[in-house]
C-alpha cells in the first residue's frame, strides 16, 4: 500500500508555494528545486488547478500561487482529490469479480479503515507540514515560511 | 492507494479456510473455487504459513487448515503482515531523497493516519468478514461457515 506520487509530489510543491507567498512560482523552478521532472509536475499542477488548490496565471510573467492558506488546506481533502485511485480492494471497486461480494464483511471494514486514515489527515492541515525554512529557487538559502498557523 | 492482491486473495483463502474447518483443503481447490491462479495462490499460502496464520501439511493427502481460530485474526495484524510495503510515502521508507526530510511534518501525520487505518483493521477479525455461506470446492451448495464469533 502506497500514495501515489500525485499526492507525495503535490503535498511538496504546495510547502514550496507556501514558502513563497510573495509572487508566483513556476513548474521550471519548483522541478529544479525539489529534482522532480518537469512533465511530472505538469500533471500534478493541472490536478491542483482544476480541483481549486492553486490558482494558476498564464503567459511570459505568468506562474502559480496557492489559492488558499495553508491552514485552510486539509491534507486528507487534498489526498483524497490527488489519488486516482482509492479501491483499496476489489469489492470496493465497479470492476469487482470478487464471488464473496454482497456476503463478505470486508468491503465495510476496510471503507472504515479508509475514512480513519482520512480522517486522521484531515486533522491537520499543509500549515501543519510546513518545515521552518523552504527550498529557494536558487537551492541555496532557504526562504522563512511566514504561513499563519493554526492557533 | 490499493492494497495489493496478497492481502485480498489471503483474506478470501482464509475465509475459505474457514468454511471447510473439518479437513484440509487444497491449493488447487481454491484457486479453482475463487477462479484464481494457482501458483499466485501458492505464494499467498507460502506468505501465510511463514507468518503463521496457517498450518501446512505436505504429502499426497497434505494441505492447509486455519493456524488461529477465526476470531483470533486480527485483519490489521494479518493485512500488515502481506504487505510489501507500508511506506506510504517516500520520506517513510529507506530510499529517501527527499530534501525536505526531517524539516517537514508530513511524516509523523502520514504514519499517525496509517495507524489509525490499521487500529480499525484490528477492531475486526476474520470472524466478523465470514459470509453466511462460503464457497464450497465443488462450486455448488456451499458449506455453512460455523465459525466462533466473537461475543
Amino acid at each position: 500500500m502506497r500514495l501515489t506520487n500525485m499526492s507525495d509530489y503535490a503535498v511538496r510543491l504546495l510547502i514550496y508555494l507556501s514558502g513563497h507567498r510573495d509572487r508566483l512560482c513556476t513548474i521550471a523552478e519548483i522541478a529544479r528545486a525539489y529534482d522532480i521532472s518537469e512533465p511530472h509536475l505538469m500533471k500534478i499542477t493541472h490536478r491542483l488547478a482544476q480541483r481549486g488548490w492553486i490558482r494558476t496565471v498564464r503567459g511570459k510573467n505568468g506562474g502559480m500561487a496557492l489559492a488558499h492558506e495553508p491552514d485552510d488546506i486539509r491534507l486528507g481533502d487534498l489526498i483524497r482529490d490527488m489519488e486516482n485511485d482509492l479501491t483499496l480492494v476489489e469489492c470496493m471497486g465497479t470492476d469487482n469479480h470478487c464471488i464473496l461480494s454482497g456476503r463478505c464483511g470486508l468491503t465495510a471494514i476496510v471503507t472504515k479503515a479508509l475514512q480513519a486514515f482520512m480522517d486522521t489527515l484531515n486533522a491537520h492541515t499543509l500549515a501543519d507540514v510546513l518545515p521552518l525554512s523552504s527550498p529557494s529557487s536558487q537551492g541555496k538559502a532557504p526562504a522563512v515560511v511566514h504561513a499563519r498557523r493554526r492557533a
